[in-house]
């Protein structure tokens, strides 16, 4: 970025463009640089062993002395995930409202960043100047509380990002989205609007969390025994009303699961959660009371596999089990790709003789999304009548569908800016177009390993996971390149040897047989070796099972 | 199952229960054996390598003598898919109605199986006496024609089992369901029914298929440019209504992906499919049209990556290209698992410029289930009105929600069994109760593999996809242990090498000084060493990396 982009403004997705999550968006005028959230993703199915996901912030590490700081929307962990990874590497401020910091000091204490961290805390009528751009902020309604909007004002216009978004007009704890202030920067004049496009491929309004609260005091009238709910631990309005439901049922309550932990000791110190004195007990307290007197809060609802409910339904949980005739809610609706593990959460609570309430089929789900559907997003375009609009967070198809509904209320399609991570918009005296592409693409962290994963190790942990490898040893002489050791073979994941003794004797065999021959032919360079022996017992062994397990011939020489 | 079972009758699944997939049941009175369906399923993601999964069917091969025959409700893969494996060992009589045979006579060709395969054909005014139990069969809607329900008259009574079914009360061509036939058998009697669970869950009715047809031609209508169309290839009726609406709208159809070639042939030449003459072109002829003349008929409605509409969508079908402005309808809801894939095609389809018309958020998707939903299932058990219910296919939650309309429309609690595989209900003196299991299981199919895949080799593959593996060698001299060769390490899936040659000298250091330690302290029997390096290289990487790759010591020996 040479002195051309001096008078430029750039906008562009490191993170969260055709794909769920690791969202990270960068505004930049001239030599000022303002980062938006810094997400994680979790890996998809192909990503063997990979723990979690950030994009590559090359632009912002090699431009550092730009960055001005990392503006937070709200406190998920696909919008501040990202932060202990990339903070190691871009120390730069962050700045957040009072529960988005809350959760980010946390995370930052348990990575040992939390002394070195510059961090600001802004509330919804904050005004920064962060070089030539200056930033406000607008309070929206999302599934956690403290959620901000952003307009950012630079020198060619107004750029405003939503942040996750929805309109919930019947709000828990008087979280009010700011409408007024909204409709201020439209009337202002919008140059670009950045908005949230998770849901726009559903039809109407997502309906008030509040629904959810009726429906579950419903709920835990008519339960005969304990309440176990399972919910998202960061959605503090729903934990809140969950507290209001024990409180009218006159229920204790008792949180299990690490992470529900966390927030809720979090979001209750911050002001976030109103917990009356002396509903809150602990998991072994919960036997000495009766079962209608009891609630337990509890992690997996997403069926996680090591979560507290899974546990529970398994009757492995330390401290809590689940009885008959308690009644188990799935407070949640399951992200794609976990519908079995919730399924068999389900399956194992039922047979355990649980009450179970849950999503699937049209059985009554006790959900309601954090994101707007159509209605709200073109209430959003309207509210702000931008010039120029580029759909954010979310799959290929939604951003589309998303430019179709900003075409739909008015924006010039021209003016609709489908962009992948690394995509630049351009803007200069007033006009946008495409500009060149920056650096973008994912990191992929595994175990301490930030990056060193990459497609040839992800291509061989495929292989071995299909049909796992056969080690080839052999032991020649530096003399005369006779055998003196081996072939030995030995295989893991391919075959149950005890059962296949046969079979490896024969493989062995061909690889003696093969090398035997090379020699034969003067044949002594370990890659050919190699080779022939790799193609043989490979050719060998797809004949007898059809399976292309990994070969790795070893010559050793001595 | 000696003598004392003679007089009894006996009632189990082998596969069916506590899944999607697999079914296959069994009656039994005293020395007849008469199955019900052979299906197969596809693996479950911990299944790493496994194509197909079967049934464990030592029951009836250790039975072979009894086993009468195995009558097939449906031609669907999860009802007829098992048999060419179960075939191989137990040559005895199918069943089926002329599509279903017709489905199964493709597969046992390809399998080598067909010359000796007795195969009866049956229709729905069949009557078949098989030993002590006589089978009559009345017909169902479902998502494929020519699917039937069975009943098994037995000295102890009637037995129904009502294969896959929904009520569509305007089937498309003709295929009503027996409902005086259905009503007749529960006039005179039904000691117990097994009703199908798929959508125990849903509430209300199944929408007709008809109400897609009816959509489908609107779309057709409104498509300026080429439609192309992609549904399961087994639903015969809905393929007939994508004829239809090709009719409708002057097209001619090509048909694209190998299972709907097979399953469009085998249906037309049956019968069960009226292709106007003329309509159907070949692939290559498609661009001689103009694109309003045109649709394209297609395997991949889920997203599977090497069906014909996957590579379509990414530009690489051998004969079809999708052009910007065709309409791509995906006329299938995404199975559980596969909504990811289907988002991907998606996509893909929308940055070439295709319009999509697709199933996921609200977006209308054109669809309808070929299975009841739960006011169909309470008029099935009312029309039965069985003295015991034994709710099939489906998971555990299914059986369960399934079991709980039973009792609402009347059934006795305790005349309700929610069997698993292998679970009997034994029935004698018209009273039933649960009986002693019998063998069940999965039989996983890798390769040409039947069975030989068992949980050792899963957990390897298992280990092998999250952090590779580190083969270790080293050749010791035979005279005095002492090292010749090595220690040489080679990972696959665990590091890029290149980037990481200081971690493996590190590491090579310690496997080293583990040995060299070993042979001064005088040990040198293999396990010992093996473990001993085994351990301390573990925990280097687990230090270096938190990562557990599997370590595979091998020592040879000059």
């Amino acid at each position: 970025m040479s002195k051309k982009n001096q008078d430029k403004l750039l906008i562009f997705a490191l993170g969260g463009v055709g794909e769920i999550g690791k969202n990270m968006y960068v505004v930049q005028y001239a030599n000022d640089i303002v980062v938006i959230d810094s997400g994680l993703k979790f890996p998809e199915e192909d990503m063997l062993g990979i723990d979690i996901v950030i994009p590559d912030i090359g632009y912002l590490t090699e431009n550092r002395d730009k960055v001005r700081g990392i503006l937070l929307t709200h406190g998920h962990e696909d919008h501040i995930g990202g932060l202990p990874y990339v903070l190691k590497h871009l120390n730069v401020p962050v700045y957040g409202t009072k529960l988005t910091l809350g959760l980010v000091e946390a995370k930052l204490k348990e990575a040992g960043l939390l002394g070195e961290t510059k961090r600001i805390l802004i509330n919804a009528d904050s005004e920064l100047q962060l070089g030539t751009i200056r930033a406000t902020f607008f309070k929206t309604n999302h599934s956690i509380p403290d959620s901000v909007g952003i307009c950012l004002e630079t020198p060619e216009g107004n750029v405003v990002h939503t942040g996750d978004f929805k309109f919930d007009h019947t709000p828990v704890n008087e979280q009010y989205a700011d409408l007024q202030r909204m409709a201020g920067i439209g009337a202002k004049g919008v140059l670009a609007l950045l908005s949230d496009s998770t849901n726009a491929e559903r039809s109407g309004f997502t309906p008030s969390e509040r629904t959810v609260g009726a429906e579950l005091e419903e709920m835990f009238r008519k339960a005969k025994q304990r309440v176990v709910i399972a919910t998202f631990a960061s959605n503090i309005h729903r934990i809140q009303q969950i507290i209001d439901a024990c409180e009218a049922t006159r229920r204790k309550l008792t949180v299990v699961g690490r992470s529900m932990v966390n927030v809720v000791t979090i979001a209750s110190e911050l002001g976030y959660l109103h917990i009356p004195d002396g509903m809150l007990i602990e998991p072994d307290e919960i036997n000495k009371l009766a079962g209608d007197r009891v609630a337990i809060l509890s992690t997996g609802s997403q069926g996680e596999p090591m979560s507290a409910l899974t546990r529970m339904a398994r009757s492995s949980h330390r401290k809590v089990d689940i009885l008959p005739g308690d009644t188990v809610i799935i407070a949640a609706t399951p992200i794609p790709g976990n519908e079995r593990y919730v399924g068999r959460t389900v399956d194992e609570l039922f047979r355990i003789g649980a009450n179970v309430i849950y999503g699937p089929g049209s059985v009554t789900g006790v959900h309601v999304s954090g994101h707007g559907s159509q209605e709200e997003l073109k209430l959003m375009l309207n509210l702000m009548r931008p010039k120029y609009f580029i759909p954010i967070h979310g799959e290929y198809r939604m951003l589309r569908v998303h430019g179709m509904l900003a075409e739909a209320v008015g924006v010039e399609k021209e003016n609709i800016f489908i962009l992948d991570n690394g995509d630049t918009v351009e803007v200069q005296g007033g006009v946008a177009r495409k500009g060149s592409k920056v650096q973008s693409g994912n990191i992929l962290i595994d175990g301490l390993g930030v990056g060193d994963v990459g497609n040839i190790v992800l291509r061989d942990r495929k292989l071995l996971s299909q049909d796992g490898i056969l080690v080839v040893v052999v032991t020649l002489s530096k003399q005369d390149g006779s055998i003196l050791s081996g072939p030995d073979i030995i295989s893991r994941g391919f075959v149950y040897v005890r059962e296949s003794e046969g079979l490896l004797e024969e493989a062995n065999r061909i690889v003696s047989n093969t090398l035997t021959k090379l020699m034969n032919d003067k044949v002594n360079e370990w890659a050919s070796l190699k080779t022939n022996v790799k193609d043989a017992l490979g050719r060998f062994l797809y004949e007898q099972t059809r399976r292309r397990p990994m070969i790795l011939p070893i010559i050793m020489e001595v």
